[in-house]
Protein backbone atom coordinates (compact mmCIF):
# COMPACT_ATOMS: atom_id res chain seq x y z
CA UNK A 1 0.00 0.00 0.00
CA UNK A 2 1.51 3.42 -1.23
CA UNK A 3 2.06 6.08 1.34
CA UNK A 4 -0.84 8.84 1.48
CA UNK A 5 0.44 12.77 1.91
CA UNK A 6 -2.02 14.63 3.55
CA UNK A 7 -0.78 17.90 2.59
CA UNK A 8 -2.32 21.30 0.49
CA UNK A 9 -0.80 22.42 -2.73
CA UNK A 10 0.58 26.17 -1.34
CA UNK A 11 1.61 24.34 2.10
CA UNK A 12 5.60 24.80 2.49
CA UNK A 13 6.11 21.90 4.70
CA UNK A 14 4.22 19.71 2.42
CA UNK A 15 5.94 20.68 -0.60
CA UNK A 16 9.62 19.35 1.27
CA UNK A 17 7.82 16.37 1.59
CA UNK A 18 6.78 15.65 -2.03
CA UNK A 19 10.07 17.04 -3.28
CA UNK A 20 11.80 14.37 -1.01
CA UNK A 21 9.32 11.70 -1.85
CA UNK A 22 10.17 11.99 -5.88
CA UNK A 23 13.65 12.39 -5.11
CA UNK A 24 13.76 8.44 -3.94
CA UNK A 25 11.33 7.41 -5.90
CA UNK A 26 8.56 6.80 -3.94
CA UNK A 27 4.98 6.71 -4.96
CA UNK A 28 2.32 8.44 -2.81
CA UNK A 29 -1.18 9.31 -2.60
CA UNK A 30 -2.51 12.81 -1.90
CA UNK A 31 -5.22 13.97 -0.16
CA UNK A 32 -5.85 17.64 0.05
CA UNK A 33 -7.03 19.63 3.26
CA UNK A 34 -8.42 22.90 2.14
CA UNK A 35 -6.53 25.43 4.40
CA UNK A 36 -8.11 28.37 2.56
CA UNK A 37 -11.51 26.85 3.82
CA UNK A 38 -10.25 26.04 7.06
CA UNK A 39 -10.13 22.23 7.08
CA UNK A 40 -7.22 21.84 9.39
CA UNK A 41 -9.39 23.56 12.02
CA UNK A 42 -12.50 20.99 11.37
CA UNK A 43 -12.90 17.77 14.53
CA UNK A 44 -12.26 15.44 11.83
CA UNK A 45 -8.62 16.89 10.68
CA UNK A 46 -7.67 17.60 14.29
CA UNK A 47 -8.20 14.19 15.46
CA UNK A 48 -5.50 12.96 12.93
CA UNK A 49 -3.21 16.12 13.72
CA UNK A 50 -3.80 18.05 16.78
CA UNK A 51 -2.03 21.17 15.84
CA UNK A 52 -4.19 21.71 12.69
CA UNK A 53 -1.18 21.87 10.82
CA UNK A 54 -0.55 19.85 7.34
CA UNK A 55 1.80 17.55 6.13
CA UNK A 56 0.90 14.00 7.69
CA UNK A 57 2.14 10.76 6.47
CA UNK A 58 0.22 7.85 6.65
CA UNK A 59 1.64 4.34 6.48
CA UNK A 60 -0.57 1.32 6.70
CA UNK A 61 -1.56 2.22 10.70
CA UNK A 62 0.83 4.75 11.17
CA UNK A 63 0.90 8.55 11.05
CA UNK A 64 3.78 10.67 10.97
CA UNK A 65 3.50 14.50 11.65
CA UNK A 66 6.30 17.50 11.38
CA UNK A 67 8.13 17.91 8.11
CA UNK A 68 11.74 17.86 9.77
CA UNK A 69 10.81 14.31 11.66
CA UNK A 70 8.94 12.76 8.59
CA UNK A 71 11.80 13.72 6.25
CA UNK A 72 14.56 12.20 8.42
CA UNK A 73 12.29 9.00 8.24
CA UNK A 74 12.26 8.95 4.90
CA UNK A 75 16.52 9.69 4.80
CA UNK A 76 16.40 6.70 6.88
CA UNK A 77 13.46 4.23 5.02
CA UNK A 78 14.77 4.94 1.79
CA UNK A 79 18.49 5.63 1.95
CA UNK A 80 19.30 5.90 -1.75
CA UNK A 81 19.81 8.76 -3.44
CA UNK A 82 21.16 10.14 0.00
CA UNK A 83 19.85 13.61 0.44
CA UNK A 84 22.52 14.15 3.75
CA UNK A 85 25.80 13.79 3.56
CA UNK A 86 27.91 10.95 4.24
CA UNK A 87 29.85 12.62 7.51
CA UNK A 88 28.43 13.88 10.50
CA UNK A 89 30.39 17.17 10.23
CA UNK A 90 28.76 17.81 6.90
CA UNK A 91 25.27 16.40 7.99
CA UNK A 92 25.54 18.76 10.75
CA UNK A 93 26.01 21.91 8.47
CA UNK A 94 23.28 20.95 5.80
CA UNK A 95 21.13 20.22 8.93
CA UNK A 96 21.89 23.73 9.90
CA UNK A 97 20.76 25.52 6.91
CA UNK A 98 17.56 23.38 7.02
CA UNK A 99 17.08 24.31 10.21
CA UNK A 100 17.39 28.11 9.80
CA UNK A 101 14.39 27.97 7.00
CA UNK A 102 12.67 24.97 9.79
CA UNK A 103 12.76 26.98 12.82
CA UNK A 104 13.54 30.49 11.94
CA UNK A 105 12.55 31.81 8.69
CA UNK A 106 9.21 29.54 7.79
CA UNK A 107 6.91 29.42 11.52
CA UNK A 108 6.84 32.97 11.90
CA UNK A 109 5.32 33.67 8.28
CA UNK A 110 2.66 30.11 8.50
CA UNK A 111 -0.36 31.44 7.77
CA UNK A 112 -1.97 31.64 11.46
CA UNK A 113 1.11 33.57 12.31
CA UNK A 114 0.16 36.12 9.81
CA UNK A 115 -2.92 36.68 10.42
CA UNK A 116 -2.34 36.67 14.10
CA UNK A 117 0.06 39.55 13.14
CA UNK A 118 -1.93 41.70 10.83
CA UNK A 119 -4.63 41.12 13.22
CA UNK A 120 -2.48 43.37 15.87
CA UNK A 121 -2.91 46.86 14.27
CA UNK A 122 -5.59 45.70 11.72
CA UNK A 123 -3.54 46.00 8.46
CA UNK A 124 -4.90 43.22 6.33
CA UNK A 125 -2.89 42.00 3.46
CA UNK A 126 -0.75 44.97 3.32
CA UNK A 127 0.48 43.33 7.35
CA UNK A 128 0.73 40.57 6.25
CA UNK A 129 2.94 40.81 3.13
CA UNK A 130 5.05 43.28 5.42
CA UNK A 131 5.53 40.88 8.25
CA UNK A 132 6.14 38.14 6.04
CA UNK A 133 8.44 40.07 3.74
CA UNK A 134 10.62 41.15 7.16
CA UNK A 135 11.35 37.84 8.26
CA UNK A 136 11.37 36.05 4.95
CA UNK A 137 14.26 38.48 3.56
CA UNK A 138 16.31 38.96 6.86
CA UNK A 139 16.22 35.07 7.42
CA UNK A 140 17.05 34.38 3.62
CA UNK A 141 19.96 36.90 3.50
CA UNK A 142 21.55 35.21 6.62
CA UNK A 143 21.14 32.20 5.35
CA UNK A 144 22.83 33.46 2.08
CA UNK A 145 25.98 34.81 4.24
CA UNK A 146 25.81 31.10 5.48
CA UNK A 147 26.25 29.01 2.36
CA UNK A 148 28.11 31.78 0.63
CA UNK A 149 31.50 30.66 2.87
CA UNK A 150 31.07 27.51 1.53
CA UNK A 151 33.28 26.27 -1.53
CA UNK A 152 30.70 24.25 -4.20
CA UNK A 153 31.25 23.50 -7.76
CA UNK A 154 27.64 23.33 -8.84
CA UNK A 155 24.82 25.30 -8.12
CA UNK A 156 23.49 22.90 -5.05
CA UNK A 157 23.69 24.03 -1.81
CA UNK A 158 25.68 21.35 -1.04
CA UNK A 159 27.22 18.10 -3.30
CA UNK A 160 26.91 17.55 -6.76
CA UNK A 161 23.14 16.99 -6.34
CA UNK A 162 20.58 18.35 -4.80
CA UNK A 163 19.57 17.08 -1.35
CA UNK A 164 18.11 18.38 1.74
CA UNK A 165 19.25 21.92 1.43
CA UNK A 166 17.06 21.92 -1.22
CA UNK A 167 14.26 20.47 0.17
CA UNK A 168 14.04 23.10 2.38
CA UNK A 169 14.88 25.82 0.27
CA UNK A 170 12.50 25.57 -3.04
CA UNK A 171 9.55 25.77 -0.82
CA UNK A 172 10.54 28.56 1.13
CA UNK A 173 11.90 30.39 -2.31
CA UNK A 174 8.71 29.72 -3.63
CA UNK A 175 7.13 31.52 -0.19
CA UNK A 176 9.57 34.44 -0.58
CA UNK A 177 8.27 34.87 -4.28
CA UNK A 178 4.72 34.66 -3.11
CA UNK A 179 5.23 37.76 -1.47
CA UNK A 180 7.37 39.71 -3.73
CA UNK A 181 10.42 39.53 -0.91
CA UNK A 182 13.44 41.40 -2.36
CA UNK A 183 16.14 38.53 -3.31
CA UNK A 184 18.79 40.32 -4.83
CA UNK A 185 21.30 40.20 -1.68
CA UNK A 186 21.08 35.94 -2.38
CA UNK A 187 22.72 34.69 -5.80
CA UNK A 188 23.46 31.85 -4.76
CA UNK A 189 20.15 30.92 -3.05
CA UNK A 190 18.36 32.06 -6.34
CA UNK A 191 20.47 30.15 -8.22
CA UNK A 192 20.34 27.04 -6.30
CA UNK A 193 16.85 27.25 -6.49
CA UNK A 194 16.62 27.72 -10.19
CA UNK A 195 18.71 24.95 -10.72
CA UNK A 196 17.09 22.46 -7.99
CA UNK A 197 13.84 23.59 -9.68
CA UNK A 198 14.64 22.42 -13.66
CA UNK A 199 14.50 18.80 -12.22
CA UNK A 200 11.49 16.51 -12.70
CA UNK A 201 11.22 15.84 -9.17
CA UNK A 202 11.09 19.55 -8.11
CA UNK A 203 8.98 20.17 -10.82
CA UNK A 204 6.40 17.31 -9.91
CA UNK A 205 6.18 18.72 -6.91
CA UNK A 206 5.84 22.29 -7.27
CA UNK A 207 2.70 23.42 -6.01
CA UNK A 208 0.69 24.59 -9.60
CA UNK A 209 1.19 20.75 -10.26
CA UNK A 210 -0.40 19.78 -7.56
CA UNK A 211 -4.42 18.47 -8.49
CA UNK A 212 -5.75 20.80 -5.77
CA UNK A 213 -4.10 23.68 -7.07
CA UNK A 214 -6.70 26.71 -8.17
CA UNK B 1 40.30 20.74 23.39
CA UNK B 2 36.84 20.88 25.03
CA UNK B 3 33.73 22.50 22.84
CA UNK B 4 32.69 25.94 23.78
CA UNK B 5 29.10 26.49 23.82
CA UNK B 6 28.37 30.28 22.88
CA UNK B 7 24.95 30.94 24.47
CA UNK B 8 23.12 33.13 27.18
CA UNK B 9 21.36 31.74 30.54
CA UNK B 10 17.94 32.41 29.67
CA UNK B 11 18.41 30.96 25.57
CA UNK B 12 15.64 28.05 25.45
CA UNK B 13 17.83 26.95 22.20
CA UNK B 14 21.17 27.18 24.71
CA UNK B 15 19.18 25.26 27.57
CA UNK B 16 18.51 22.34 25.20
CA UNK B 17 22.38 22.11 23.99
CA UNK B 18 23.38 21.74 27.64
CA UNK B 19 21.19 19.42 28.80
CA UNK B 20 21.77 16.87 25.83
CA UNK B 21 26.18 17.54 26.40
CA UNK B 22 25.41 16.45 30.34
CA UNK B 23 23.09 13.44 29.24
CA UNK B 24 26.01 12.64 27.71
CA UNK B 25 28.69 13.56 30.10
CA UNK B 26 30.29 16.14 27.45
CA UNK B 27 32.50 18.64 28.80
CA UNK B 28 32.10 22.19 27.02
CA UNK B 29 33.28 25.53 28.22
CA UNK B 30 30.10 28.28 27.89
CA UNK B 31 30.69 31.92 26.58
CA UNK B 32 28.17 34.07 26.95
CA UNK B 33 26.17 36.52 24.29
CA UNK B 34 24.64 38.92 26.61
CA UNK B 35 21.19 39.02 24.67
CA UNK B 36 19.38 41.76 26.73
CA UNK B 37 22.38 43.77 25.86
CA UNK B 38 22.06 43.25 22.36
CA UNK B 39 25.48 41.41 21.87
CA UNK B 40 24.17 39.43 19.83
CA UNK B 41 23.23 42.17 16.70
CA UNK B 42 26.77 43.51 17.52
CA UNK B 43 29.75 42.89 14.00
CA UNK B 44 31.97 40.48 16.08
CA UNK B 45 28.40 38.26 16.88
CA UNK B 46 27.04 38.44 13.24
CA UNK B 47 30.37 37.70 12.00
CA UNK B 48 30.25 34.36 13.64
CA UNK B 49 26.59 33.51 13.34
CA UNK B 50 25.02 35.46 10.53
CA UNK B 51 21.48 35.32 11.80
CA UNK B 52 22.36 37.10 15.05
CA UNK B 53 21.41 34.29 17.63
CA UNK B 54 22.39 31.36 19.73
CA UNK B 55 23.47 29.38 20.79
CA UNK B 56 26.96 28.31 18.60
CA UNK B 57 29.30 25.19 19.39
CA UNK B 58 33.00 25.29 18.39
CA UNK B 59 34.64 22.21 17.93
CA UNK B 60 38.19 23.61 17.46
CA UNK B 61 38.01 25.21 13.81
CA UNK B 62 34.22 24.44 13.21
CA UNK B 63 31.48 26.37 14.19
CA UNK B 64 27.90 24.48 14.21
CA UNK B 65 24.86 26.85 14.38
CA UNK B 66 21.09 25.85 14.78
CA UNK B 67 20.19 23.44 18.20
CA UNK B 68 18.10 20.64 16.23
CA UNK B 69 21.31 20.04 13.99
CA UNK B 70 23.78 20.18 16.81
CA UNK B 71 21.11 17.95 18.66
CA UNK B 72 21.69 15.54 16.19
CA UNK B 73 25.21 15.78 15.87
CA UNK B 74 25.83 14.89 19.52
CA UNK B 75 24.35 12.29 19.60
CA UNK B 76 25.71 10.75 16.65
CA UNK B 77 29.18 11.88 18.10
CA UNK B 78 28.29 10.66 21.34
CA UNK B 79 25.96 8.04 21.00
CA UNK B 80 25.88 6.94 24.49
CA UNK B 81 23.39 7.03 26.63
CA UNK B 82 20.94 7.30 23.41
CA UNK B 83 18.47 10.05 23.55
CA UNK B 84 16.92 8.73 20.28
CA UNK B 85 14.76 5.64 20.26
CA UNK B 86 16.52 2.83 18.21
CA UNK B 87 13.93 2.20 15.85
CA UNK B 88 12.96 4.52 12.73
CA UNK B 89 9.40 5.19 13.38
CA UNK B 90 9.74 5.85 16.98
CA UNK B 91 12.96 8.05 16.31
CA UNK B 92 10.15 9.59 13.74
CA UNK B 93 7.56 9.95 16.05
CA UNK B 94 10.01 11.32 19.27
CA UNK B 95 11.86 14.01 16.39
CA UNK B 96 8.18 15.22 15.66
CA UNK B 97 7.32 16.07 19.51
CA UNK B 98 10.57 17.71 19.59
CA UNK B 99 10.20 19.43 16.26
CA UNK B 100 6.21 20.75 17.00
CA UNK B 101 8.08 22.39 19.90
CA UNK B 102 11.40 23.64 17.52
CA UNK B 103 9.81 24.86 14.57
CA UNK B 104 5.95 25.66 15.79
CA UNK B 105 5.94 26.81 19.35
CA UNK B 106 9.63 28.82 19.92
CA UNK B 107 9.87 30.58 16.96
CA UNK B 108 6.97 32.46 17.35
CA UNK B 109 7.83 33.64 21.21
CA UNK B 110 11.34 33.97 20.43
CA UNK B 111 12.33 37.50 21.56
CA UNK B 112 12.54 39.34 18.48
CA UNK B 113 9.66 37.91 17.36
CA UNK B 114 7.59 38.80 20.70
CA UNK B 115 9.32 42.70 20.37
CA UNK B 116 7.99 43.00 17.28
CA UNK B 117 4.62 42.08 17.63
CA UNK B 118 4.17 43.95 20.83
CA UNK B 119 5.31 46.81 18.55
CA UNK B 120 2.42 46.47 16.00
CA UNK B 121 0.11 47.62 18.26
CA UNK B 122 2.38 49.51 20.84
CA UNK B 123 1.33 47.05 23.37
CA UNK B 124 4.37 46.51 25.12
CA UNK B 125 5.02 43.72 27.73
CA UNK B 126 1.44 43.13 28.25
CA UNK B 127 1.33 42.39 24.56
CA UNK B 128 4.80 40.22 24.69
CA UNK B 129 3.12 38.04 27.17
CA UNK B 130 -0.21 37.83 25.74
CA UNK B 131 1.80 36.47 22.16
CA UNK B 132 3.60 34.42 24.44
CA UNK B 133 1.07 32.84 26.01
CA UNK B 134 -1.18 32.09 23.14
CA UNK B 135 1.05 30.53 21.28
CA UNK B 136 2.95 28.23 24.07
CA UNK B 137 -0.33 27.13 25.23
CA UNK B 138 -1.92 26.12 22.05
CA UNK B 139 0.88 24.76 21.09
CA UNK B 140 1.90 22.58 24.37
CA UNK B 141 -1.80 21.21 24.56
CA UNK B 142 -1.59 20.34 20.98
CA UNK B 143 1.92 18.19 22.19
CA UNK B 144 -0.06 17.31 24.98
CA UNK B 145 -3.24 15.37 22.73
CA UNK B 146 -0.32 13.87 20.83
CA UNK B 147 1.63 12.49 23.58
CA UNK B 148 -1.61 11.76 25.84
CA UNK B 149 -1.68 8.67 23.27
CA UNK B 150 1.43 7.16 23.28
CA UNK B 151 1.69 4.47 26.57
CA UNK B 152 4.41 4.65 28.99
CA UNK B 153 5.25 3.60 32.02
CA UNK B 154 7.85 6.28 33.55
CA UNK B 155 6.47 9.98 33.74
CA UNK B 156 9.03 10.28 30.92
CA UNK B 157 7.39 11.17 27.37
CA UNK B 158 9.45 7.82 25.94
CA UNK B 159 10.92 4.61 27.19
CA UNK B 160 12.24 5.08 30.47
CA UNK B 161 15.15 7.24 30.69
CA UNK B 162 15.09 11.25 29.68
CA UNK B 163 15.72 11.41 26.41
CA UNK B 164 15.47 13.88 23.37
CA UNK B 165 11.77 14.79 23.96
CA UNK B 166 12.84 16.03 27.18
CA UNK B 167 15.47 18.10 25.89
CA UNK B 168 13.28 19.88 23.95
CA UNK B 169 10.63 20.41 26.52
CA UNK B 170 12.14 21.25 29.59
CA UNK B 171 13.33 24.24 28.58
CA UNK B 172 9.92 25.24 26.57
CA UNK B 173 8.34 24.53 29.78
CA UNK B 174 10.16 26.75 31.29
CA UNK B 175 9.72 29.57 28.92
CA UNK B 176 5.89 28.85 29.53
CA UNK B 177 6.32 29.31 33.45
CA UNK B 178 7.96 32.46 32.89
CA UNK B 179 5.23 34.16 30.88
CA UNK B 180 2.91 32.40 33.32
CA UNK B 181 1.06 30.38 30.86
CA UNK B 182 -1.89 28.30 31.92
CA UNK B 183 -0.38 24.16 31.61
CA UNK B 184 -3.56 22.65 33.41
CA UNK B 185 -4.67 21.01 30.27
CA UNK B 186 -0.89 19.46 29.69
CA UNK B 187 -0.74 17.00 32.79
CA UNK B 188 1.54 14.14 31.17
CA UNK B 189 3.99 17.13 29.74
CA UNK B 190 3.67 18.54 33.63
CA UNK B 191 4.81 15.41 34.78
CA UNK B 192 7.63 14.76 32.34
CA UNK B 193 9.61 17.90 33.15
CA UNK B 194 9.18 17.61 36.63
CA UNK B 195 10.52 14.26 36.55
CA UNK B 196 13.41 15.42 34.53
CA UNK B 197 14.29 18.19 36.29
CA UNK B 198 14.91 16.25 39.43
CA UNK B 199 18.14 14.90 37.97
CA UNK B 200 21.38 16.08 37.90
CA UNK B 201 21.91 16.35 34.49
CA UNK B 202 18.98 18.91 33.36
CA UNK B 203 19.87 20.43 37.30
CA UNK B 204 23.16 21.43 35.77
CA UNK B 205 21.70 22.62 32.60
CA UNK B 206 19.08 25.19 34.30
CA UNK B 207 19.00 29.00 33.76
CA UNK B 208 19.31 29.83 37.46
CA UNK B 209 23.09 27.53 37.68
CA UNK B 210 24.54 29.05 34.63
CA UNK B 211 27.41 31.92 35.45
CA UNK B 212 25.85 34.55 33.50
CA UNK B 213 22.61 34.50 35.03
CA UNK B 214 21.56 37.53 36.80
Amino acid sequence: MPLTLYGYWRSSAAYRLRIALNLKGVAYDQVSINLKDGEQTGEAWLAKQPQGLVPLLEDGDMRLVQSPAMLEWIEETWPQPALLPDNSDARCLVRGWASVIACDIHPVQNLRILKAAAALDGSGFDGMKAWAQRWTQSGLEALERMVAGHARSTPFLFGDTPGMSEVYLVPQMYNARRWETDLSNCPTLVKADEAARALPAFAKAAPENQPDAD
